[in-house]
């Protein structure tokens, strides 16, 4: 069973590590008679540009990258590599992202922006002309008032010269192609990263009613850009979701078959609390327990876990620790639930897997389930039933997988 | 959506109530070339024995009933009538339960039993030798040693006079054919009232362990009569389960099928917390948003609430209050639960509604739905919305059904 376990989910990171994801982008990239450029943003901005350089060789003409400090592995041919601050964007933000309007200006329609987009982004590839300062006050005001984020991110793409389609606008008549690596769940193209290649569909309107709703005092400058219309289509840019949850599943669900599941997807924008998704997969297993044939039902997304305690843990561990307790006894169903970044909660696991003596063993080794699972201590339970999954970091973003396993009794 | 809705939770309720079971296992009655005596026991006794009685007209010999105070609804032709205390057995429960042991006595093979058992028979037919007092005394020692469900069941059985397989094993040589409605999940037939006419796989051994683990101070005549085992085989036993929660979801998929829904049942064992059972079908309804066929996701079973706040509502009405905010805005979505006894949680409701305007709805007549959530008042938001659902009481009581539908978008 562990050994199904771990092909599932390798094989399911491997489909959306940032190489794979640009290799596979860059062999469908349509013809380019002008230049080409390479433009990367986000956590996994280097390993994606750096597979862009190597398989498109010659025929990139220059390149960008902005990551997080210490995320860059080195040179990359041709390409110039600038780190800035996550999750809060610095001066090197605003300076890196100058330099790519600068080295993106001037375009004719024969040249392409080959746009590498990972999570981080909305962070790391940001200007605005009234200044950071000024940003970070709006920015403030908006939270101390109560406005939900889709409020806060109307203005912030209004104000900013990058977001909400406005650097495909700069781009124009150049042609954009974004290779998107999703870490938000639906894989919405104007949430991630917030769309700078994708058209926005608040305007100057929505902008007024927000400023008025909560009385917010800005400054003429700010004021002036906000009302900068936000593009509402977009015919010079394209884009494709490489990597995301959607993806992860898709490609745990072959890899399942492969070993003979019948596998079905149940959803790819699971959010709720992690232990009670641990059951409710667990409820899937156990009526399924009968089965003549191996099942597999995998669902992915980001669940919560509310801290109650003050143990060691992460979502996918707390998830696979309550399954543990579910399947107890039932010797033929297995869960398991892993972060695709390799990363966790605050550990250096990847997430857990649980059987149907996975409780024991860890009562066996002198600790409660159920109170270590109330404690929010998953990685000490099932460390001590050697129940913790471990891969890494893997270099790639795009949320959780969790999956329920099921075997004929005979087998 | 909220007549497909209506229609399939009423379909799956009425193919579990207790006439519509009876009259299916009455029709497919073994021969009798004997007595015929029906034994009703539960809280749907009442029901169950008229029918029996109606459908076998002259066929019955005579029937004994078994219910809680006030289910009787009159008199039944042939039949005694005895009512007694539950979920607390009481001295009427003894005396009831010697009346169907004297019964059943001299029976030859050519009789038959029909043993007819719903929710409510553990309390509802007991007997033990040593009497009352000597069996609530060892379960409140059980109790306070924290001794397990299974450990109290497995003395439990022992010391009856007809738990655990002995009612079956008294009939005999005459045949028993047990007629189950389930109210168990799992639907474990020696579960379910404790499994009067069924094997149980506890022995003495078992006993004398737990006696031995917690220290139990027994009297003799208790100790003598655990000594006696229980039946592990009975060859003149056999019983359909007739309503269950299986049977619940296996009837509501059925009704979707006919509305043109692509139907699959999860889970018939769902036991998880309400809440976030809602936001598990959610999230497998937003999932499906974009599907070219109608679907339906069915979820079976009897999740469970954590009271935080004050408010009035049940487990049913929770699951669709948190769906209400988890599908907002969707409006090809549908989530409901409902409880197929008709009565959720102290409310004169059966469950809830929720669509893609429900949370709307609930704003707009002023009441937060997150706070009504938090404060476990589920029934007002619900009210407000016009989203419970109330069938007042069916009659019958095999745990809940919980539904996702998904629609086309062009329909």
């Amino acid at each position: 069973m562990k050994k199904d376990v771990e092909k599932i989910y390798s094989d399911a990171i491997t489909a959306c590590l940032p190489d794979s994801v640009v290799r596979e982008a860059v062999s469908s990239l349509p013809p380019v008679k002008g230049k080409l450029l390479s433009v990367a943003i986000g956590k996994a901005a280097w390993k994606m540009s750096s597979t862009a350089a190597e398989e498109l060789g010659d025929r990139l003409t220059g390149g960008i990258v902005i990551t997080k400090y210490h995320h860059s592995m080195g040179d990359i041919p041709r390409t110039e590599i600038y780190k800035a601050g996550h999750p809060v964007p610095d001066e090197n933000t605003i300076a890196a992202t100058e330099r790519v309007l600068e080295f993106t200006s001037s375009l004719t329609e024969d040249d392409m922006v080959l746009f590498l987009v990972s999570g981080g982004g909305s962070a790391l590839f940001e200007s605005v002309e009234c200044g950071l300062d000024e940003l970070q006050d709006m920015t403030r005001q908006l939270l101390a008032a109560g406005a939900s984020i889709g409020e806060i991110n109307t203005l912030r793409k209004h104000l900013s010269k990058v977001k909400g389609g406005k650097f495909a606008e700069h781009v124009a008549p150049a042609r954009v192609y974004a290779v998107l690596l999703s870490d938000v769940l639906g894989n919405d193209p104007s949430t991630i990263a917030s769309g700078p290649a994708c058209p926005d569909s608040s305007c100057v309107e929505d902008v007024h009613r927000i400023i008025a709703k909560y009385s917010l005092s800005l400054s003429p400058s700010v004021l002036s850009q906000l009302e900068r219309e936000t593009p509402k289509a977009l015919s010079n840019s394209e884009y494709v979701i490489g990597g995301s949850v959607t993806e992860l599943c898709a490609a745990a669900k072959r890899t399942a078959e492969s070993l003979g599941f019948k596998t079905e997807i149940l959803t790819d924008c699971l959010d709720t609390e992690a232990r009670y998704a641990g059951e409710f997969l667990s409820a899937i297993g156990k009526a399924h327990k009968d089965t003549d044939i191996p099942l597999a039902y995998i669902a992915g997304g980001e669940t919560v876990v509310h801290l109650k305690g003050r143990g060691k843990g992460g979502r996918n561990q707390e998830l696979a620790l309550s399954a543990a307790l579910a399947v107890s006894g039932y010797d033929n169903i297995a869960v398991f639930s892993v972060g695709s970044d390799g990363t966790d909660g605050p550990t250096d696991a990847a997430g857990g897997y649980a059987d149907g003596g996975t409780a024991d063993r860890i009562r066996s080794a002198g600790i409660d389930p159920l109170s270590a699972l109330e404690n929010n201590d998953a990685y000490n339970a099932l460390s001590a039933a050697d129940s913790l999954i471990v891969t890494g970091p893997t270099g790639t973003n795009v949320n959780d997988i969790s999956v329920v396993l099921i075997y004929p009794k005979n087998k």
